[in-house]
């Protein structure tokens, strides 16, 4: 079963597609969460980052970047995250690797705050979590 | 006047460092936004994403999957979201370029909800923002 970004690749289903070559394919977002909202997706069908090996890494970043500029330079926006989500928990709804571009207008049009939820770490408990990283790497 | 940032890199003020190279560091956000929290950096002085060139794109992103392979390994989050804020209206803070890794655990300790606060647009305003980037590239 594919997805549906294969299908957009495929051509079964249409797209506002902006760029593509052999390894990605970028398209308007049809939920514009701003105007210009890209997404950038693997042709492959990853389902997450923990999947991506480094040759789409490197590619997928070059593209993410050179379309960022271009995005910039076509609507000159304020401001502009770049969001990747994996897993439901984090806001994936689409199981196909993509890569969010938003440009952005105002504060107020979307809201990527980080709050501090945990409430503030120990140094002891930093130096933990830096070594549990250190030690998977 | 250096970046915060770059006060770590030259190790002038403390920080967890996980992971170093040439070109990029990895460290804990102090400000831990959830368990493992961590900010990829360029070690130069990039203010933000459309300064970058195709090698130091390329060679971020990869660190950036690692990294993510690696903090979803030592920690066993339900998901994980990469973020990089581009911009004061963006929510970038520091003037340095950099990448989130935001490993999540429940859908409630943050919120990157992307609505569609401009209306659907129209085929034909899509294909008109589709051009629009399309010269600009």
């Amino acid at each position: 079963m594919s997805t549906i970004f294969t299908k957009i690749i495929k051509r079964e289903i249409p797209a506002n597609i902006i760029y593509e070559d052999d390894l990605v394919i970028a398209f308007l977002d049809i939920s514009q969460a701003t105007l210009g909202h890209t997404l950038v997706v693997t042709k492959r069908e990853y389902e997450n980052i923990f999947e991506l090996d480094d040759k789409i890494s490197a590619h997928l970043y070059k593209v993410v970047v050179k379309l960022s500029k271009a995005i910039n330079k076509a609507f000159n926006p304020s401001g502009l995250n770049i969001l990747n989500n994996n897993g439901q928990v984090a806001g994936q709804t689409v199981f196909h690797y993509h890569i969010h571009i938003i440009p952005r207008y105002n504060e107020s049009d979307v809201n990527f705050t980080l709050t501090n939820n945990y409430g503030l770490a120990t140094q002891e408990e930093l130096e933990k979590r830096c070594k549990a990283i250190q030690s998977a790497l």
